[in-house]
């Protein structure tokens, strides 16, 4: 097991190369003709967030034996862009008012602006994309559309308390799973290596993805201000989550009336019946363990490729992802 | 000079040709664990629109060499799909009703789910441009850029009656002439056309797409209930076309004040005022000159290429556009 601090280092090192690479990106864009639409996006795009995805797509290459970082540097911006993108465009139909801690552009901007800033980031994102093979095109814009179909099936059922575990798994699938899984399948590919190792990246990155939305989950009920996420979004907008739709198939009687009632009528004084309502059900409980089940999953598949800093360093960022909560 | 006979049924069987193609897309997207995203989309992208994109995409391969008609049709199919992402996601803005003689996706599903449907279209769009060489990929992209960054500029001059001649050759040719000329330059690289015949196939797109924009302004400030345009959108929405631009350096004293006015405090009952000022601007008459030099420079570049059925095809598409008006 590595130490915390080479792990750190390793982490670091290639989170700055990528800075550098998307500073870069959006230095060029800024003094060329594109300098309108990118000076509207670029404040999102350098004021932090996670670079999980990028982070992957660097990690998974070099798991999957790529000697060149520079090869797989086009993948993880097209990740980054066309993630903030998506963020941007969500944002609006969200009406979320900030983002990494700046006014959402549609607020700071107006609806027109924040629709036209992501599809320029959609286009950066599939231009860089597009120096690929047409196996990894292929790979980027099925994670697109995956994206897109996720998030409808989420739409119709907003508010729906009879939305199924199943649903629920087919929307998240779609919505953040297929990127990260297909992010880091395109980085094996990138690295030339063989379909199987491909295929176990798509795996791991398909664990990896389920506990990440798992702990957003979580995260809304829970409320993390370190984590940047405010508390109760996901409840005020009727969006099915999985702790929700447990605790609606545990409770019986009374109980599953009061949490229907408090789901369809609620508010910010109605937390802590809602919290009572969840400990009954013991749905978060439910909800950790089957974050464990994803974690523990994604640390077998990387126990299958071969020894690598870049695999230790994988394994890390997935645990990590456990410890948000847990 | 071929017969009008000959000429529809040149353009015919290449427009048969690009439909099938854009058909099988659709049927096979609605038929995968995308169709609610297609199910939403298929409306727009069907039902008609006049497939100028694509046919030149068509036409501009055959004209620079290319003989396997194939070969373009992932360009053409890419140029239609984001031009009607496009479609998709200026009429939220603009707040389009209709489209295409169907009510726009956002007024019969709602906002969120017409951002996502153009966001859909766009990865498709890209997926398909993807398949080409990175050349091709980054013409389409700055096609995309551009696009971007017009529209940006065009809000800009939202009502600003000091808009000049340059801005707005600025604005159009980022909305759209880009795509028309970097479509163009595409289709001969897919081709495999040397750099001179790509580069006028771009001037050629260029004096086409400021054909085409010129002749919508004139448009809707004429009407043409054929063209399927509803007449005064743009004055409607403040937006600074060429004719009203003319008219307000041409006129002076009273009659510049009272056009000032006029677009300040725009509504129908001051349609006859609007065009009695244009009248003594003689500003129809201006753009329609424009109209005819554009046209005859992008005939000009024509006699440059090679005789071929495909270069005389794009002859009369180009006098076509002319003929809308004149």
């Amino acid at each position: 097991m590595a130490s915390k601090l080479s792990v750190k280092r390793g982490l670091n090192s290639r989170l700055n190369l990528f800075e550098e690479e998307l500073e870069a990106l959006v230095q060029e864009a800024t003094l060329s003709a594109e300098s309108p639409a990118m000076s509207l996006a670029r404040g999102v795009l350098l004021s932090g967030g996670k670079r999980i995805r990028p982070l992957l797509a660097i990690l998974c290459y070099e798991a999957a034996g790529g000697k060149d970082v520079n090869d797989v540097m086009n993948l993880a911006l097209s990740s980054e862009l066309i993630h903030t993108a998506t963020l941007i465009h969500d944002d609006i139909y969200d009406q979320s008012r900030f983002r990494r801690g700046r006014p959402t552009i549609h607020s700071s901007h107006g609806l027109p602006h924040a629709i036209i800033a992501g599809d320029y980031l959609f286009a950066l994102g599939f231009a860089k994309g597009g120096t690929y093979d047409l196996d990894v095109v292929d790979l980027i814009a099925s994670g697109c559309t995956n994206v897109a179909r996720g998030e409808l099936q989420q739409f119709d059922h907003i508010g729906d308390l009879s939305t199924t575990p199943e649903d629920y798994y087919s929307i998240i699938d779609g919505k953040t799973v297929a990127p990260f899984a297909t992010g880091a399948k395109c980085a094996a590919l990138v690295a030339g290596a063989s379909a199987e190792i491909a295929d176990l990246m798509f795996d791991f990155g398909t664990e990896f993805g389920r506990a990440f939305q798992l702990v957003d989950d979580l995260l809304d009920l829970t409320g993390d201000s370190e984590m940047g996420k405010p508390k109760g979004t996901d409840v005020h907008e009727g969006k099915m989550t999985l702790p929700l739709i447990h605790a609606l198939t545990t409770l019986h009687g009374t109980e599953r009336e009061q949490l229907a009632d408090v789901l369809n009528n609620f508010s910010d004084d109605r937390w802590n019946e809602l919290h009572s309502l969840l400990e009954i059900s013991n749905s978060l409980g439910y909800v950790e363990q089957l974050i464990r089940n994803h974690v523990d999953r994604s640390q077998e598949i990387l126990s299958s490729l071969p020894q690598s800093e870049a695999r230790d360093l994988m394994s890390e960022v997935a645990l990590v992802s456990k410890k948000r909560r847990i």
